[in-house]
C-alpha cells in the first residue's frame, strides 16, 4: 500500500507502561494493575496499522524487561519498531489510570519524568528514516518533555520540510501537567505550519486563546500556524475541518464508555488513513468512527480493524453478530 | 411436579465452550478467557430447572475433559443429563464471545464444525427416553449442523408425534453462519407444526420473508406451519403470541445490559414454564421476566430462581434488598 | 484539628467481611469472591478519616485471620483502632454483595449471626475513651444484633450525655433482616434524642410511620425523637435537613453507579465532617457529594480525599485530568 | 453398575463453602478468595462418582444462594443431590484455608457452627433412601457437630443394621476443633462396629489411646469396635489394612503437593471403590492412587477419572501426554 | 546479523491458541483459562529473534481475531511475521495444556484437525523467500498434519536443496496423536537428510527402532537419514551430539519445573543460534540453557534474552539480582 | 509493652510501590502486576508490629494515591504513619520483582531514582520523635540513595547518641545497583558504631573485604565498625552472632520459597523483637524463623503472628492445623 517507500506513516514520540485497576477500582486499592502500554503516536501508528498501513513508531527506551514490553506491545500490532533507539540507562516512562464514571471522572497519575524517552537528542535519529516514509506524524507532548526532545522536535520537521513527498501531520495535545499553556504556545507555534494539524476546541482555548464559533476558531488558528488543513474537535459534538479547498464537519457517534484515553488518538489514526488513501470528507468519518470505537476498548490501543470501522460507518453493525 | 413422568422437559442439541474475555476486553487482547458452557437447548433445560422443573438435556460430547466440563455445568444447576450420548472420538465445539456496547456491539466468533454434536445420528437415540417426558424441545440450529443432525431432528419430531401426551416446541433460532435462509427455510418448514413454535421478527423477515405488522407476521407463520402457538419476539419491543383460543403481547422489562447472550433461550424456558403449569398470558409475563434477567448475568444461563422472576414480575423488586 | 481531643470522631459497631463477586457475577456463578471490609459506623469512620479528621472505630473482634484483616483494612485508611475489643472466641460477621442493574438489583445475604460483635458488652468499653472524643457515632444496626449490644447501645449514649462537650450523631439504619419495624421503634425511639440523627424516607416511613412532605416528615420526627437536627435522605431526591435554626436542601449529583453499598455511610462521613468543621448548608453539600462518590467505587467504603470532594462539590471535575 | 440399587453409596455430611486465597497468599492478604465446595462425605462421594458409581450425598442446606451453590457444585461431579434437605432458616457453613509449605504450613479456620447442618435431626430423613443402596458411608465429623447430629448419626446406623445387603464404612476423622479426645471416643466407639472404618494413626494414638506398630494398633481397634475391616492410614508412609481373611499394606505415591485437604477422602473414596467392586489388595491401591492424585489438585474435590487412576497404578503414567 | 540475507533464520509449522487453566487448577474446574500462542516452529524463531537473530516465522492462518492474534503474539517477540499465508476460511488450531507435578503429570487435549494450517498447500509459498533466507527450520510435526502439508514439507525441502547457501534443520517431534509410528517413520525417513536434525531418544525408540547407548543411536540415525548432524536429546540426561568431525555432550541444568511444554523447542532455538554463529560446542550449551530457562517460564514462548542465557551457563546467575 | 515510650522503634527509611507478576510469569508477559508495599526498613517495622511491638515508619511520600497507598498498607499491619513526611512533589519509587526457581531466580529492576524519598533532607525531621521512641532502626540503603538522604541518616545518627536509652541497630544492606563497594564502604563504615548491626557474609565480602571463617569475619567486623553486636548472616547456613558478653550461633530452617524478597528484613524483626525483650539467644531463635516464615509468603511484608512464629520454633507447626 506504500507506493515504493517502505512506510506509509512515521510516528515519532514517547510510548510508556500504562497502569490501570482492573473494574472501576481505585489505585489505593486494587491488589493487582493490568498492565498496557500507551503513548500518544504510539497509539497513532498502531490504529493505522490495524487499518492496513504500514507503519513505524519510533522512540527510545532502555535495554531492560518493561523497555522490551513496551515495544513488543506496539510490535505486536504490526507496527515496525525496528528504528527504536535503545539505551543502556534510563527508565520507561509510566502512568496510572483510573477509569470511572460520574461523578469521580477518570483520573491519570503520570510518572514520566527522567525517562529514557526525556533524553531523545537529534544525534539520536537516522535522518534516512524520513526518505523511506510518505507521511510523518508528531504531537506536542514530545517537545514538552524536555528541552533535547523540543530540539529533536524542531529538528525533525526541518529535516521532513527538505524531502518533498513526505507530509505531515501535527497533534497539538496540550498535557497541562508537562507545561503551562504560555510555554506550550510560544514553543507550539512556530512548529505547526504543518499539513494537518489536530487541536482540540479546549486547547485551542487554553493555549491559543481562541473562543467562539468552532469553524471561526479552526480558520484563525489555520491562519495563525500557517497550516494547509486544520481539524479541531469538539469532544461529542464531533469535529470541524478548515482547509483551503473543503470545509467539514464530522458528527460523533454514540457510544457506551468503557476508556476514553486514548480515543483522541484513534481519531488522528483514523483521520489520516482517510487523508493519506481517500478524502477529506471519509477522513472525518473514519476519524469520529474511530474515536468512538475507541471508547468501548480498555487500554490506549485502538484494536478496530478496517471492516469494523466500514460497519460502524455504514451504520450496519448490529447488536450481535453470529 | 412432573406428574407421573420423570421429566417434564426434555431439550435436545448441541452444547459447547464458549470463551469470554473479562471486562470488555478483545479476543485479541485479553490474557485469560472466561469459560462458561451453553447452547440454547441446553441454556432453556437450565432455566427451566431453576424454575423447579424436572428436565433433561440430551446431546453428544466426547469422553474428555472438556465434554465432562460441559455435562458437568448443566448437571449443576438441576438438569439430568444420564442421556447424553458420550463418544471416544469427536471435539467439543467451541464458540468465543466478545461483549461490547455501542458502537462496537457483542461478537461471536464460532469455532463448532466437526464437532461431536454434529455426528449425531438417529440411531444415537434411545426413543424411550420421549415416553418418560412431557415436553420436548427443539430448535432449528441442530437441523443446520450436519445432514445426520437434520434426520436425527425429524425422526425426533416423528417419534414425538407417536406419543399422545407429550407437547413439542420448536425454536427457529436462525444462525446465518451455519447456513442460508434458502436452506434453512427448506429443511425447517416441513418441522414447524409444533404445539408451540418461537420465532424472532429478523428471522420472520429473513428466513420466511414476512413483513409487516407483527401480529400478523404471527399469524402468517403460524398457517404456514401448522403450529398451534406462536410466539414472535420482537427484542425490545416484547413479543406477541397468537393461538386458536387467545392472542396475547408480552411487554419487555427496562434492562442495564450485562451480556444478551442466551436472552432468547431464557424467554424460551420461561415462557414453556408458565405454558406448561399456568396460562398463556403467564407464559408471556414468565418469558419477558427471563429474559431481562438473563440480560444482567454473563454467561449464556439464567441463573434467575422463580421467587427471582416473580419479584420482578411483581415489581417489588427494590435496588438492594437487605 | 482534633483542638485537643485526641480523635474528631469515634464510631461505635459491627465490621464485617463482605463477598462479592468480580463483574456482575452471581455467587452461584463465580469462582472467586473479592473480599472487602464493611459496617456502616466504621464505613463512616473510614470516610471522615479520609477527609482528614481523627477518627477512630471502636468493634469486637475475635484474635483470628479474619479478625485481624477487619481491622487491618480500616486501619489502613487511617483510621485507629488501637481501643477494638479482642476476643479469643467467636467470629467474624460475613455478608456476600451481588451487586446488579436492572432487573436483578443488588442483593446481600447476610450471615452475621453470632459473631464476636454480638457478644458486646457493657463491661467490654473503656469508658474513658468518650472523654478524648469530640462526636461519638452510632447507628440503630448495633441495638439490632442482641440483647447485649442493645444495651452496650444504651449505656454508651447514657455515659455521652455526662460528657459536656460531646456531641452525638445517630443513624437510624433500619434492617429488616435483623428485626420487624416494631422492634426497632421501640427499641430506638428512646435513643434518637441526639445532636444529628440520620434516617432515609423510607426507614421514616415503614419504622416511624411517618408519610407525606419530607420536611414535615422531617419535623415530626425531630419532635417525636427529641433530635436536635435531622437529616432525612431521599434517594435520588437529596436530603433535607431540619433544625432549630435552620432547615435546608442537599440536592443530589449524578451518579454512573458501581457500587451503592456503603451510599448512606458516605453521605453521614461527608455530613459530619461539614458539621464538625463548618456550617450546615456545607454538611448537606458534602455529605451529597460523598455519597455521589460511592457510588462509582467498589467495596463499602469511600476513598475519596477532600480535595476529590471539593472539586465535585465546585463542579469542575472533568472528565479526565492529566 | 449399582445391580438393581438406584445408588451404589449414599454418603450423608455437611458440606460447606471453602475459601482459599490464590497462589500461597495469606488470608490477611489477598484481595480474592477462591470458593470451593468441600465436606468429608461430599468429597467421597463425589471421588466415587468420577470414578463411575451411582453415588448420592445427604445434608442439609439453606435455601439461599450459598446453599444452592454447594449442591450444584457436588451435582456437576455426577453425585445424586435430589436427597438434600432445604431449609428455610441456618447458614451454610464455611471455612478458611491457607495453603502453604515448610514452613508456615497449611491452616485452616473454621466458620461452621450454627449452620443447617447442626440441625440435622432424625425426623429429616427419609430411610427408604437407605432400602436403596448397596452401601452407606458415615464419618466422625458429624456427630461432633452438634447433639441432634449425633443423634441423627446413631439412628441412621441402627437403620442400616437393619437392611441385610447394605454394608457399612466410617471414617474416624477427628477434628480436635470441634470436640476433644474424650467426647470423641465416647461418642464414637459404639458406633465403630463397621463394615470398614478408615482411622489414621494419629486419631488411633489421640482419639484411642492406640500407640505402637501399626499392624498391632489396627488389630486391637478391630477388636475394640468390632469392626469387620480396619484401613489405618499412615500419612507418608502408606496404610495397612486387618480384616478376617487379609491383612495388606498399601504403599504410598510420590507427590508433588499442591493441597493436601480432601487427601483422606480422596483414599476413601478410591478404597471404597476397589472394596464394593474388586478385592482389598485393589481397594489399597485405588485409595492410595487417589489420595497422591488429591494432593496435585486444588480444592477439596478429586477430579481424577478412572482411566487417570488405572494410569498411576500401572505406572505408565509420563510426564506429558500429547 | 544476517550478512546480506534478509533472515537468518525461517521456520515454518503451525502455531495455535493454548488454553491452560492456572495455578495447578484442572481444565474441568477453572473460571478462567489462560490464553497462551505456541507451536513448534514459531517456538523456535521466537527463541532465536529473542536472541538477537532476523527470524521469520511462515504459517497459515484464518482472517479473524484469534487468527490475528496468534500472529500478533509471535511478531510481539519480534518474529517477521509478514509471511503469513491468510486466508477466509478455516479455523484456528487450539490445544489445552494442564500443568501438572506427580503423580498426575502434564496432560494436553488437542483440537488441532481440520485448521486453516492443515490446508497448507505447495501452491500458498512464495519460494523467494527461501533465497532471503540463511537457514531453514522445519519439523515432524507439519508433513502428519495432513496430505498437503505432507506434500508442501517435501516441496520446501526440495526448493531447499536448489539454494547452496541455505542450511535447514528438522526436528523429528514425534506426535503419537497425530499419526502411528509406522506412519511417521515411512513419511520422515526421506526427509531427514538434513544439516541438523533434532530427535528425542523416546522417538529415536518408538518411531526408527534404535535403542541403546544414546551416541551409539545417534550414529546410527545419522547414517539411517544421511544427515550431517544429528542431536539426540536425552531429557534429564542433557544430549548427544554426532557429526563428522565432532561428537559432544551437552549436560542438563538443574530446573524447578513450571511449565515443560516448549522445553524442546527452546532447545532447538538455543543450539541453533549457537550452531550459527558460533561452535558445535556452544550450540549443546546454548541448548541446554534455553530448554531449562524455558522449564521455568509459564508458556510455550522462551523469553530468555542472551545475556539471560550468558549467565546460566556461566553459572553467575544468583539467586536474586538487586 | 513500650515501658513510658510511646514507640518501641523507629525505622526510617523509604518505602516504594513493588509490583510483581502472579504464578511465575516474566514481566515482559504477565497482563496485570500484583501491587505492593515494600522497602528494607519499613518491612522491618511491619514485621515487628505483628510480633506486637509499638513501631513507627517514618518515610517521605507524595501526596497522590500512589503515596498514600504506600503509607495505607504499612498502617495497616499496626505501624503507626503519623510522622510521614508528606510532599506536594517528587514520585513514589518503584520496583519491579520477577520470582523465578532455578535456573532463572528472582530477577529486580528498580526505578526509584528521583524519589520523594531521595529528597529526604534532615530538615525534614522533627528530632524529638527519637525521644519518643526505646529502638532505631537504619539501613545502609538510604545513605546510597543520595547526599541529603547520607546526610540526614549521619544527622539521626548523631541525635540518636545524644539520647541516653535509645538503642540502634543497622543493617548493611549494600545495593550493587545504587552505589560501588567502595563508596558503600566510604560512607558506611563510621556509621556503623551501633547497638546491632546485620550484615550478610557476602556484603561482609564485597563490600568489607572481609573473608574467611564467619566467626572470625564477624569479630573484625565488630571491631573495625566498634559495633556491640554484629549479626553476620550465611544465607541457607544460618548466622552468626559476636558480642562482647556472647557468640551464638542460629540456625536455619527448612523452607519451601515462594518469594524470598524481604526475608533478610523478616530477619532483622525477629532479631530485634527478640533483642529488645528477651535474650540473645532467644532473638537468633526469632530472626531464624521469621525468616523462613517470610519465605513462604509472597510480597516483602512478614505476615506472622508471634503464635504462628513460637510454634515453628517449637517444631510443634503440623502439615495443616484443624
Amino acid at each position: 500500500m506504500s507506493k515504493g517507500k517502505r512506510w506509509d506513516v512515521v510516528a515519532f514520540g514517547e510510548a510508556m507502561l500504562r497502569f490501570t485497576p482492573p473494574g472501576a477500582q481505585r489505585l489505593e486499592q486494587a491488589a493487582e494493575y493490568r498492565v498496557y502500554v500507551g503513548g500518544s503516536e504510539a497509539n497513532v501508528a498502531v490504529g493505522m496499522a490495524r487499518l492496513g498501513l504500514q507503519t513505524a513508531w519510533i522512540g527510545k527506551l532502555p535495554k531492560n524487561p518493561l523497555g522490551r514490553r513496551v515495544a513488543a506491545e506496539i510490535a505486536a500490532q504490526g507496527v515496525d519498531v525496528s528504528r527504536v533507539v535503545w539505551t543502556d540507562t534510563g527508565r520507561v516512562g509510566t502512568y496510572y489510570v483510573e477509569v470511572a464514571g460520574a461523578p469521580r471522572g477518570s483520573q491519570v497519575v503520570y510518572d514520566r519524568q527522567n525517562s529514557a524517552a526525556c533524553s531523545f537528542a537529534p544525534e539520536d535519529l537516522d535522518w534516512s528514516i524520513l526518505k523511506s516514509a510518505r507521511h510523518l506524524h508528531i504531537s506536542g507532548i514530545t517537545p514538552a518533555l524536555s528541552a533535547s526532545c523540543a530540539a529533536t522536535t524542531r529538528r525533525i520537521l526541518e529535516k521532513a520540510k527538505e524531502i518533498p513527498e513526505l507530509t505531515v501531520s501535527f497533534d497539538v495535545n496540550y498535557r497541562s501537567k508537562l507545561w503551562t499553556p504560555e510555554e506550550a504556545r510560544a514553543t507550539l507555534t512556530p512548529l505547526l505550519n504543518a499539513d494537518v494539524v489536530f487541536c482540540t476546541l479546549d486547547d485551542a482555548e487554553t493555549v491559543f486563546g481562541q473562543y467562539g464559533n468552532p469553524e471561526e476558531v479552526a480558520r484563525r488558528l489555520r491562519e495563525l500556524w500557517g497550516a494547509q488543513i486544520v481539524v479541531l474537535t469538539l469532544g461529542s459534538e464531533g469535529a470541524v475541518l478548515v482547509s483551503p479547498s473543503y470545509t467539514g464537519y464530522g458528527k460523533p457517534h454514540k457510544v457506551d464508555p468503557v476508556d476514553r484515553v486514548g480515543a483522541g488518538d484513534a481519531y488522528v489514526a483514523g483521520f489520516l488513513y482517510g487523508y493519506l488513501q481517500l478524502t477529506l470528507e471519509t477522513a472525518l468519518r473514519y476519524g469520529s468512527a474511530m474515536a468512538a470505537w475507541k471508547y468501548s476498548e480498555p487500554g490506549d490501543f485502538c484494536y478496530a480493524s478496517r471492516s469494523d470501522i466500514e460497519a460502524i460507518i455504514s451504520e450496519e453493525n448490529r447488536d450481535i453478530r453470529r
